[in-house]
Order: structure tokens, then C-alpha cells, then sequence
């Protein structure tokens, strides 16, 4: 197997190494990653400015690492286009420090890496650990991760989605296993702090405190929190195709 | 109708402009766009910062036009949640001077900014001229989005989704009417340039060269590309609901 390893954290990031050196045992890794934290990028891309590549030193037995002066997409498309010699069998993502599940995902720069593999037909996977925690242990999940993905392949999936992996942050054998399923749905109750600096002017810095609005077992967000890894398959395409049908039958269009 | 009106090129661009005095006409309109253009800026939040507003003077007979330090998506957000005083029933974001069809609806700050709207269950749609050029025609294109607009009020279509719009950048008259589309699929063939800079330093920039993969009339790009305006509905959620009953049958999960 060759893998393009990516992530949102930035290269020197633990869950990117944990994940690189586990996938070491699978196959032949390149690592692309920001060479500083880009989190919540999403899919945003570097259009105004260049890019800068260094190749760099990487804690685990990986082919070759590169930090790149950009976004998650950036780093995979540039992975992807130009620094790997061949296209992969699978792009990685991750482990993003905190978990991407729920609307989450819209905004998340570790799953935005994955999607650059999903769109070009690669198996993808992105991997997030249920903590936020800066002394967060990423070597459970870095496990988990290998163990999901090996049964993805070995089941010979689809390959054009991203498999998003949430693992929760306890012990090994407290996990319950691997569960199949859907994005969560939480309320944020958004609002934003609104603050004065020093010199008396105003800003705003957003802060949300989410409540679980789905309470189904086959939420992502339940399923982790009930202790299981979770796995949710998406799609590269946003279209709702029966509200597409539905609208022409509304008369919507002129045809 | 209260309106929230966003985009992802600045508050002084001139599709804003159009879109928002061509809105006044149908109810109370409040813009909330970033300071600068933010353009393929995704669904991507400023955390690490702060965000500062400015309230400013906007050319239309708007109610309110405030300028954002931060991306589409937080104009959205900080529109909803704290600049206006009441959860309005409709959020545009656009006029976009570039259209947003295929794969980069994903990269669309336009669409994201759509996105928060949808994702509060709000009518949201986003609006894109298929032209990239500094001097490009908004009028025609304010004009269609209206009639978009009120079309999708009054059918009352389902409110928690974006409605994308892509208008053609030829005449009035050449419009050949609206056309309700799904998600087209392009190949970039991307690449990126790899330059050196004054001191010798190389950079990398992105292009792309994009070739229409699929070439049915429903396509989104299709459409426009033929006359039509298009409207896509598109889903607050990327779960692959189909691959996810396949992979229990698959047995990938442990239940």
C-alpha cells in the first residue's frame, strides 16, 4: 500500500505522528502536512499567495515529510498532484486533536484533507480522537485507526468517500468496538463574546455550547460517547436529489 | 421578509451591491460581509482571532451593512446570532463574480456562508455569475436571483437546505429560464507551477484546467453553459446513507 498521510494540527503535531508511524506497518508513507496548526480551514485553498514546501525530518519510519505553507487541501492536493512520484492506494488524515462529528465536519480541515482523496476516486480516511486535550494519548486511536481501515480495505469499499473515523479517549479495552454510522445532529447555541481590547475598541470571539439535538444510536456523537469507534461514510456531492425531483414537480424550473 | 445578505468577495464588490438593492425591493435587507475578498475560504471560522465589525455605508437602501474581519461563514454566523435583532426568513450570499458549480461548491465561501443558514433550518441560497471578469454585469444576474427567490417562497420549499444559483453571464433576452440541476463533475487535471522566486526560493502555485467529465443536461454546469440558470438543492449533511446499510452488510461494525 502507498499512503499520503495528512492532517489539520500541523506536522508536528502527536496525532500525526502516531498515525504515520502505525501506518508504517501497512505500507509505504509520504506525510504533507501545514507546517503550522490550520484548524477549522475546511476545504479553503491557497489561491492568492504561493506555496512553500520543505521536506523535513519525521519521527517514524515514514518515505518522506513535507510541511507546506497552507491549508489541509492544500497539503493533500499538493501531495496528490505533485510531491507523490505515484497516486496512492489510500489517503489518511489525522488524528486530529478533538473530534470532527455532527456539523462539525463542514468545518473540519482533517476531514477536508480526505476529501481531496475522495474526490480523485482514492480510499479515504480521516481520524479524530474525542479530546481536546494538548496531553491527549493518540497511540489507542492510532490502533483503532489501522483496525478500521484494514477491514475497509479487506471489504473492498467504495473507494471515491471518505470514511470518517471518530475514536473516543479512554482505555483500550474500555472501547466497544468499530459502529457504523450517520453525522449527528447537535444545536451549538452560538453566541459570540463580545469583548474590548486594551484601547477600549470592541471584538467579537465566538463560543458555542453544543447540546445534543439526535440522541439516536447511530449518531456519530452517540456512538462515541457510548464508547464506540465510530464510522461515518460521506459523500463528495452535496445535492439532495429527492428535493431535485421535488422541485421540478413544484414547477420550479421552465423546462 | 427579513433578509440576511453575505458573500465571499468583500463588502465593497460589486455582485454584493446588486444583490442586496435588488433585494430591498422584496423586504428588509441587513448585510454582513467580510473586509476584504475571502474568496475559496470554504466553510473555514476564525478561532485563534478575534473578529472585529464595523457598521458602514453600502450603496442600496439596505437596513444595516456591517463589515467583518473574518470569513463568509462568520459573517453568516455572527449575523444570525448577534447582529440581527430577529432570525430572518431568508439568507442570500453572493452575487459571487465566478460561478460555483461541481466540486467547487465545496471550496465556495459563498455557498458556506448559504450553509449557515440552512444549517439553523433558515431558506438560504447562494448566488454565483459565470464570469470571472473585474468588470462583469451583476443586473441581470440580481434580477434572476430574485425571480429564483420568490419562486422558491412562494412554492415553500423545504427551508434547512441551500438553494445554489448559477447565472449565465450573457443577456437578459439569451437567459432561456430556470432550470432545477444537480451537482456536475469536472476533472481539474490540476497541477501546480513550480517557480522561484527573486532569491531563489521555489514556490508552487495551483492551476487547474478543468474538463466537464459528466455531460448530461442535468449537470449544473450543463445548464449554465447552455443558457439556463440553474438551481441546485443542496443537503446540510455529506452522510452516505446508502454506503452506510451496505457497510453493516459488509459487517464492518462490531454490533
Amino acid at each position: 500500500m502507498r499512503i499520503l498521510v495528512c492532517n489539520d494540527d500541523g506536522i508536528n503535531a502527536p496525532g500525526i505522528t502516531a498515525l504515520a508511524g502505525e501506518l508504517c506497518s501497512f505500507g509505504r508513507v509520504t506525510v504533507v502536512a501545514p507546517d503550522s496548526e490550520r484548524s477549522a480551514a475546511s476545504n479553503s485553498l491557497t489561491l492568492a499567495h504561493p506555496l512553500r514546501v520543505r521536506e523535513v525530518a519525521f519521527p517514524a519510519n515514514v518515505e518522506k515529510a513535507y510541511a507546506v505553507s497552507g491549508t489541509p487541501a492544500d497539503c493533500a492536493k499538493i501531495g496528490l498532484s505533485t510531491l507523490l512520484s505515484e497516486k496512492p492506494d489510500l489517503v489518511v488524515s489525522g488524528i486530529n486533536c478533538g473530534p470532527n462529528m455532527c456539523v462539525d465536519i463542514f468545518y473540519s480541515g482533517t476531514v477536508a484533507a480526505a476529501f481531496e482523496g475522495a474526490f480523485r476516486g482514492i480510499l479515504s480516511v480521516s481520524v479524530s480522537l474525542d479530546s481536546y486535550s494538548p496531553r491527549a494519548d493518540f497511540s489507542v486511536a492510532a490502533r483503532w485507526a489501522l483496525k478500521c481501515i484494514k477491514r475497509l480495505v479487506d471489504a473492498g469499499v467504495e473507494p471515491g468517500r471518505v470514511y470518517n473515523v471518530n475514536v473516543p479517549a479512554i482505555a483500550d479495552n474500555e472501547i466497544r468496538g468499530i459502529k457504523v454510522t450517520r453525522t449527528g445532529k447537535i444545536d451549538y447555541r452560538e453566541e459570540y463574546d463580545h469583548r474590548h481590547d486594551p484601547y477600549g475598541r470592541s471584538y467579537y470571539w465566538l463560543k458555542g455550547n453544543p447540546e445534543i439535538v439526535d440522541k439516536s444510536p447511530d449518531c456519530d456523537i452517540v456512538a462515541v460517547k457510548a464508547g464506540y469507534v465510530s464510522i461515518t461514510p460521506l459523500q463528495p456531492d452535496l445535492t439532495d436529489v429527492a428535493l431535485g425531483a421535488a422541485l421540478e414537480k413544484m414547477g420550479i424550473d421552465d423546462k
